[in-house]
């Protein structure tokens, strides 16, 4: 997502507090929280409403939504700023680095929703984020579970042979998310732009288990 | 799908030569043939239009299509009988007879179209053809691939995930066939009725490979 300089934008990466600074700094960003708690982790959060109000429905997990563009974290830290939240922090970084910032077995859920699906040109597919190599990225971090929507038919299909190919056990697959039998659907910002225009597809998918 | 009766069908059952009768006489149906080619074999043929037109498209292969409702079978047949075909037969029998009539290794590819969805009751998931069960009897008959189509939702969700736990790769997926890159589909004629209805969707699947 691309988005246009923002006046307060500035300000908000340079002092709200639920956005993590330093990343160096530690040791593994699980860390960032002082509570032990089971760290869900958001890659492409965009403008912060699944974040925001995931995290205000489970107050028993940490919760770290990372975006790689400025203005689109700032807006998601400002907008999550403005509610009641749990215990919830945002990080400007690229996916690609994730195994900087975690070690294995810190992350105990990850969502990806509505990543750019790429679309067309087969020398792009490696950057879908469920390719085969970032599927083995995820499980070389012991990711247990992956939650992933999008209203993108041909990323979909992708997605469910990647999966099926890298041995993923498939469940709690939707091909109509909104009009089917799951009422707990929280909706990024994207998704209530998008639903009337098709169906929105979501599944479940957990790492083959080692021998 | 359910049939009337039909003054002709006595007389197709009887003697239309594409039918197999004395199926006991086989050690393997595959045998009925004198040629020998891949086996295909489409269980639940309904009437017998994607018989006919994949067996026309397929003149080295040797195709069954199998059905157990009577009335239909003998629709099939009399269409099939009416049009230019390969090597094409037909079948009075029940899906889980099935290793009566094949042995081991017999089949090449099974074509499930439009099967009975059992929707709801989940006593009835059992009855589905993507059960864990039935795959698990298709295994047994070491069917390298499995191309599956339906136009019920539920279904096909149930579906894959019946494939990703029993390890099946799944392939080929398409959400929307008939807007999709699949130019060669062969509809059946269940498939030409509903497809308006909504979208109408596909997969191939292979069983996983023994270590």
């Amino acid at each position: 997502m691309r988005a246009r300089r923002k006046k307060w934008a500035p300000g908000e990466l340079a002092h709200n507090p639920l956005i993590i600074r330093e990343l160096e700094k530690y040791q593994s960003l699980k860390d960032f929280f002082p509570n032990q708690a089971p760290l869900y982790l958001e890659i492409g959060c965009g403008k912060g409403r699944f974040a925001t109000e995931t995290s205000r429905r489970n107050p028993d997990v940490n919760y770290i939504a990372l975006e790689r563009e400025e203005v689109i974290l700032a807006a998601a830290a400002r907008l999550a700023s403005s509610r009641e939240v749990g215990s919830l922090a945002f990080m400007l970084a690229d996916v690609n680095d994730l195994a900087e910032y975690f070690k294995p077995g810190d992350i105990s859920r990850m969502y990806i929703n509505f990543c750019d699906p790429w679309p067309g040109r087969k020398k792009h597919a490696k950057r879908r984020l469920t390719h085969d190599n970032f599927l083995a990225k995820y499980q070389e971090l012991k990711i247990p579970e992956i939650h992933f929507k999008t209203d993108n038919r041909s990323l979909f299909e992708f997605s469910i042979e990647s999966f099926s190919r890298c041995k993923w056990l498939v469940e709690n697959i939707s091909l109509d998310l909104h009009n089917g039998n799951f009422p707990d659907n929280i909706m990024t910002e994207y998704e209530e732009k998008f639903s009337p225009h098709g169906p929105i597809y979501r599944l479940e998918a957990k790492p083959p288990t080692q021998a």
